[in-house]
């Protein structure tokens, strides 16, 4: 049988969640008195619809049923699991469980979405404050896995496990808050954030962009992987965390802390930090950290690239400063330079070298570039024209790994109508160490369909083939897969 | 000519400036007293070196010289920049500057990595105080772009230009500080939430580790992307950031902040903060806004999972929890099902569908699977065996978007000896989207050539392939590009 959750209160958070459990398999029964809340939810379901599923490698279960109830008394019937997700007004908190208590089942689990209150607060007059706990989660709620988990005495220890067991089960990682304070954790963190960004935009320091581009340039690279401590324990080098605190702690009763109640450094503190560094990182020497850092960093920076988003755009604007812009070759008679590069960290696998989807990768750009010299371009392809791959063949002839220098060559076997068909050779110096032939066909963005190409390009693409021609064809070409 | 820098004080940060300049092309010259600087700045050069170029997605300029010199005098000689960062003293770094100020170009620019001291103070006793701007890094230097560039009124405005040009010439993005405060920016936030983490774990509420997590889990992820205020624009929805302001602002005078002075939130700050917004992210629909960071979270974390890291590490250990372990089909007769998943978001490129080298990604993941079925496992691997890819040929056959659904189905056409002849078909639901063949080759993974696998692995492979061979060769098999 399937399992089920109720969600109380719809919105952006209550959605998140209903998402979270839906596309995990269980059947979701939402409760909100607002009209407009199947419409809000079903487009926080949409978001999580496109980009949740694509996140797991491997096949999610199919998705549960989604079903509005009128009633809190009929929406939380037979549930394993009910959130709650109303407004930050303790008394209409506690209403809610008063009147979904009535009618649950006694061992389902009750969790708060709440940032602003306790959970002690939360179980003040319920009927069964052992129900009750904070789960708050993080916006968006199906895609971030955090949630802070804070019970109080009143909970059973059983009580708490099984609601760590359920959250992991629907993709969420459980930080188990061993004492309950206000703004539980993370949000300590933003709200200290959010305190100095006022005063920066207050006193004309800095405007909002310039103080996300401070974070999303910086440090918020850093904290996407590592968090605070891991990174500071690579700043303190081979000396480790207390050389770190005893060189950097002082820093905190400079003026710009004159605000702000501090902790003394004492002997105790440091220790307790660095020993506590030591048991989440000690098994990786700095230099390891280092690695593993600047690994996820490329990774990170490389993904944002893709998606010419933040640091990433940067990356592309240097690129286009520093590159060749793409011109028809000045004597067609020679290959075509397509690609230059080094191999990047994150083309690499589990055997140490360069992966064979990015052997395509490398050979794609090449192919692209080629586009862009003959005339296919963003702006063309923003027209509605453009080149689809219908066939490729590979050979895989040498290794390469990170950091080698690489770049193609492309000779044009044949250029007409709608076809284009080229050999590329990617070498690293003068090894060889792959070629592929692709065969790709012009096609109407609009219709889907093969077409003609604009008559600018076919001119050019004429140009470099006709002059290819006098080329041999090259080892390797028009060859099947096994046949030598 | 090469432009040139001198790197005054190496280390890490001065290590990771030098990088910078080398590896986009400028001569490098350091002076640092400390008889380990070589090997210091060394260290960082190796990291750089693996990490850095690959960045780029064309070729980088060639490397510049690197030199070391024992007198600041010769270090600084003909040199467009020099980059101090030698230890937080201020009487140190002004008796740095009056040395090489005896000696440096007069319209070298003068950056300090300081963190600690306004540019004021720095520029305090110097010959020529015009010559002297903060120019503050984040490690590590050679990858995060952020330099916070802080002048003050003694700094001409084309030299606050020219150092501009440089900064962004060498990758970096220079943040300009309009006005010089103690701790800049980006350390105003670092320095709160280091005290908030400072009293979570001296009131033993959480851990380093646990805190690291609170933060790489959950808004870290969002802050590698757009910062605070774009993240709460999106969260204030579409009345948009007053809305955002007016709920949430009045939480900072919430007890827990109880110790810290706090902006009143007048009607002109909200204003500002709004104004400031709309002129940041008002191109953007919040409903664009939730595409692009939603583009831009699945993409950090597929690639955090590929690295194994943080929230990436998390997505694997569900994935595993989700997933069929490998083992060999009950019945060999029939296709052996290795892939099921939906394709990912980050998959798709400009022309809209699943990128090219996708398929071959998704191909080789249903190679990588049948290996596992055969006893190829990571254990496996780790014991120095493995089968490389040799060849390939895709046929493109139909589109398919992010979010579909997606299935491979493999025949095995050969398997015996070092080798393996592999059939893959890429389904959605009953549509053939793709078929891709592959010849590959057992390894040594010492020798790095080809070997025998281990008896298991050739058994198990010889009772699928057997039990193949009564299947007739799939269509499109055995063909050369554009042959059909």
């Amino acid at each position: 049988m399937k399992k089920s959750a109720a969600i109380i209160g719809g919105g952006v958070i209550g959605g998140g969640w209903a998402a979270r459990f839906l596309l995990m398999g269980w059947d979701v029964r939402v409760f909100d008195p607002d009209p407009e809340a199947a419409r809000k939810i079903g487009e926080v379901l949409d978001n999580a619809r496109r980009s949740l599923p694509g996140l797991s490698d491997v096949g999610l279960p199919s998705e549960g049923v989604l079903s509005f109830h009128d009633a809190m008394s009929d929406a939380v019937d037979g549930v394993a699991w009910i959130q709650e997700s109303v407004p930050e007004r303790l008394e209409l908190k506690r209403k809610v469980y008063q009147t979904l208590q009535e009618h649950c089942p006694t061992d389902a689990i009750i969790g708060s979405s709440t940032s602003g209150f306790k959970p002690s607060e939360l179980q003040g007059c319920a009927t069964r404050p052992e129900q009750i706990v904070v789960t708050h989660p993080f916006n968006p709620v199906y895609l971030l896995p955090l949630i802070e988990l804070v019970p109080t005495d009143q909970n059973p220890p059983e009580m708490v496990e099984r609601a760590k067991v359920i959250l992991t089960e629907i993709g969420m990682y459980p930080l188990h808050v061993r004492a309950e304070i206000d703004a539980h954790i993370a949000d300590r963190f933003l709200e200290a954030v959010w305190r100095e960004a006022l005063w920066l935009i207050k006193d004309g320091i800095a405007t909002t962009e310039e103080i996300d581009n401070a974070i999303r340039y910086g440090f918020g690279l850093r904290w996407a992987q590592m968090g605070l401590f891991e990174t500071y324990r690579i700043a303190g080098g081979e000396a480790g965390m207390r050389h770190f605190i005893e060189q950097f702690g002082p820093c905190l009763s400079w003026p710009w802390t004159k605000l702000m109640d501090v902790p003394e450094l004492t002997d105790d503190l440091i220790d307790q930090i660095a020993d506590q560094s030591d048991g989440q990182s000690g098994h990786m020497s700095i230099r390891e950290l280092e690695r593993a850092r600047d690994n996820n960093l490329v990774t990170i920076l490389r993904g944002l690239k893709a998606q010419d988003f933040g640091a990433g755009a940067l990356l592309n604007a240097q690129d286009a400063r520093i590159g060749t812009p793409a011109a028809m070759p000045a004597d067609p008679a020679g290959l075509v330079e397509t690609v230059r590069r080094a191999v990047p960290l994150d083309w690499t696998d589990y055997n140490g070298h360069m992966n064979e989807a990015r052997y395509l990768q490398a050979f794609g750009d090449a192919t692209d570039r080629l586009m862009e010299i003959i005339g296919c371009d963003a702006d063309y392809i923003a027209n509605g024209g453009s080149y689809f791959t219908a066939e490729t063949h590979i050979r895989h002839l040498d290794e390469v790994h990170a950091g080698t220098r690489i770049h193609i060559d492309t000779q044009v076997i044949a250029g007409a109508g709608k076809k284009m068909h080229l050999f590329h050779r990617m070498m690293a110096d003068d090894r060889l160490l792959a070629t592929g032939e692709h065969m790709l066909i012009h096609v109407s963005l609009e219709t889907r369909r093969a077409s003609e190409p604009a008559a600018h390009i076919a001119a050019n693409l004429a140009t470099i083939a006709n002059a290819h021609a006098a080329l041999s064809l090259p080892e390797g070409a028009g060859k099947a897969v096994g046949v030598r």
